[in-house]
C-alpha cells in the first residue's frame, strides 16, 4: 500500500514530474515541466489536482521559477519568482493550499544572501512541504482511521486520495489508514460530475490498492443512504473557513443527505487547508467551462442554445459537519482556533 | 407550442413510430416498428421512455400484436397477443403505465364477437389512450400551473416533458401550460446521470418552444437551492404506492434538498401512474447495466475492476412530497382513493 508520489522534484533534471489525472483511469502517464507556464497550464487543466497536490505542485513551482530564473541582481531575481508566484497563484481560485505552500516557499526565500541561496533555500522548502504533506496524510489516517466500525462502508465524493496530495491521500488516507489496522472497509466512491474524479481517480488508486470500491453517480447517494447501510461520509476540503467547508461541487448535497439520515459526515483536511480569517461569503468559487458539462468523451450532450453552469465547488456549513480530521487530531465544529492546534475539541 | 407527438399509430403502414430518445439531441431520427420484438427492443433500450409514453407504447403494441397476428382460431389468437403483451410487461419492471396500458386494451379485447372485432377493438382503445394521454397532460399542466409564481425558477430531474408522454408533457406540462397562461419560467434541468435525460431531452425539447433552460450536474441542486432562488422542484412519476413516488434514481437526493431548503417538491403524473395496492417494498427496482454508468459516448470512465451500482429509479416517500398534481386536480399527502378521485384534498 505504497503507491509512489503523485508529483516530485526530478533532482538531475531540475524539473517537476506529475501523473497526468487527466488520462486516468485509461492511461497513467508521467509528463515533466520545466517552465512554471507548463505547470500553470497542468493545474488549469487539472492535470494536478488536489488541494493538498497543489500545495506541493505551488511550493515546487517556486522552487522551479528560482532555479530558472537567470537574474543575478536580487531584487531583479526576486521580481522574476514573484511574476511567477502571481501566475501560479490565479490558476485556482478556490483551493486555499495552493497560495500557502507559494507563500511558504517565498517566505524562506526572502532572508537569504544571494540568489544562488535563495535557490537553494526554495528548494529546500519545497521538498519539506512535500515530505511533511506524507507524514500529514499519514497522521490524519490515523486520526480518522479511530472513527471507523471495524467493518464498515464508507461513502466518499471526488477524489481525496493520494491523487490529491502527496501520497497516502486525506480521505482516502483514512481509509488506508483504517485497512492497515486491519479493518474491513468497503468504499463507495460517487462519480463526482461533471470531471469524473470519483469514478476514474478514487476507483483507480483504491483498486490499486486492494481497497474494494463501487462506483455510483452522485445522485445515487441519498438512495444508497436510505436503503443500504453507510456508516460515514468522508470528504475533502480546498479551503475551511470560519463557517463552511469548500470542497467539490456535490458535496453539500451529501452533507445535507448524511444529516437526513444519521450518518456522521467527517471531513480529512491538514491545517494548511484552513483560512480562519475568512467566512464563506469572502471565498470565490471557481466557475469552469460549459464544456465540462455539455461534452463528455466527445459527444455533445447539452443542445448549444441551453445555458450551463458549472461551479467546481460547493461551500458546506459547519453545523453539518460532524468533525474535521487534521493531522493534529479530530476537531468537532464549533471550534476555535486554539482547538485546531491543540487538535481535539471537547 | 404545439410541436408533434412523440410516438403514434401510423395508420397505413399498421406499425408504430417513434423518435429515437437515444439519439437526441444530436440527431432527430423517426424510427418505426414493425413487430412487437422491435418494440420490446425500442423499450429496453429507452429509444421509449417516460411512464405516460410507456403507457401509450403498451397499448399500441398489444393493438400491433392483434393487428400483426394470422391467427383465425379466437383461442390461438388470444394465446398469442397474451404472449406478445408478457413480453412487452417484461420489459421495464418499474414504471406502472406499461402495464396499465397493455391491460386497457386486453380488456377491450376480452368481450369481441371474434378475432377481427378484437383487432378493432384493440386498435380503437390505444388510439384512446393515446388521445387521453394527451388530454390528460393539459389537465395536470393547467392545475399545475395554478401553483407556480408569476416569475419563478422551477428545477426539474430527468425529462417528464412531452418526449416521456404522447406530448405537452406531466411536468414540463406544468411548465408549459405556466408560459401559457402568461407566467415568466425559468427552468433548471438536472443532467439526470446515468443517461442525461435532463441534458440531452428536457433541455431540447424546452428549447424548441423557447421556454429558457439551464443544465446543470445533478451535483449541483443543492447548492443552487442554497444561493439562489428556487421557487419550486417538479418531477415526474413511474409509479406512485400508497407510501412513496417512485421516479428517476436522483429523485429521492432532491426531495431531502427541497426539504432542508423549505422548497415546495412537486410530483406531477396521471391517475393511471397511482398504484395504491402496492406499499414500496412490493416494487422492484429496475437495475440496469454497468456500462450505463461506466462507458460515456465510447470512453471507458470506471476502471473495469470496480463495482458498479445502476438502480434506475428510487423511492421519495410522501412525507417529503408537498403535493401531486393529476388530471383531476392537486391533491397533497396523506390522501386516499377517495381522495384522488375527487382530485382535491383538504
Amino acid at each position: 500500500m505504497s503507491p509512489g508520489p503523485t508529483l516530485w522534484w526530478d533532482k538531475e533534471a531540475g524539473s517537476i514530474c506529475y501523473i497526468d489525472q487527466t488520462l486516468l483511469p485509461g492511461r497513467e502517464r508521467i509528463v515533466t515541466c520545466r517552465s512554471v507556464r507548463q505547470l500553470a497550464r497542468a493545474i488549469r487543466k487539472l492535470g494536478i489536482r488536489g488541494a493538498p497536490a497543489l500545495g506541493v505542485a505551488g511550493a515546487f513551482g517556486i522552487a522551479l521559477s528560482a532555479s530558472l530564473c537567470r537574474k543575478k541582481d536580487p531584487g531583479q531575481f526576486h521580481a522574476q519568482v514573484t511574476r511567477d508566484a502571481e501566475l501560479l497563484r490565479s490558476t485556482r481560485p478556490t483551493a486555499v493550499n495552493l497560495g500557502w505552500g507559494i507563500d511558504r516557499v517565498l517566505g524562506a526565500m526572502r532572508d537569504t544572501r544571494d540568489v544562488q541561496a535563495a535557490r537553494a533555500a526554495a528548494l529546500a522548502e519545497a521538498e519539506l512541504i512535500f515530505i511533511e504533506d506524507t507524514a500529514c496524510c499519514h497522521a490524519i489516517g490515523d486520526h480518522g482511521a479511530a472513527l471507523l466500525p471495524d467493518t464498515c462502508t464508507v461513502l466518499t465524493h471526488c477524489n481525496a486520495g493520494a491523487l490529491a496530495c502527496s501520497s497516502w491521500g486525506t480521505a482516502l488516507g483514512v481509509i488506508r489508514s483504517a485497512v492497515q489496522a486491519g479493518k474491513q472497509v468497503n468504499v463507495i466512491a460517487c462519480e463526482t460530475r461533471p470531471l469524473l474524479q470519483g469514478a476514474r481517480l478514487t476507483a483507480w488508486e483504491l483498486l490499486r490498492d486492494g481497497i474494494p470500491v463501487t462506483v455510483i453517480t452522485d445522485s445515487m447517494a441519498a438512495h444508497i443512504m436510505r436503503n443500504e447501510k453507510i456508516d460515514a461520509v468522508i470528504v475533502g476540503a480546498d479551503r475551511i473557513t470560519r463557517d463552511a467547508v469548500f470542497n467539490k461541487i456535490g458535496t453539500y448535497m451529501h452533507a445535507v443527505c448524511a444529516r437526513h439520515h444519521g450518518i456522521p459526515f467527517y471531513v480529512a483536511a491538514p491545517l494548511s487547508t484552513f483560512d480562519l480569517k475568512r467566512m464563506a461569503v469572502d471565498v470565490v468559487i471557481e466557475e469552469r467551462g460549459r464544456e465540462e458539462v455539455a461534452v463528455i468523451g466527445n459527444r455533445i450532450f447539452v443542445p448549444p442554445a441551453a445555458s450551463v453552469k458549472n461551479p467546481a465547488f460547493d461551500a458546506t456549513p459547519l453545523e453539518l459537519v460532524t468533525a474535521i480530521v487534521t493531522e493534529k487530531g479530530v476537531v468537532r465544529p464549533p471550534f476555535t482556533p486554539e482547538d485546531l492546534s491543540r487538535g481535539r475539541t471537547k
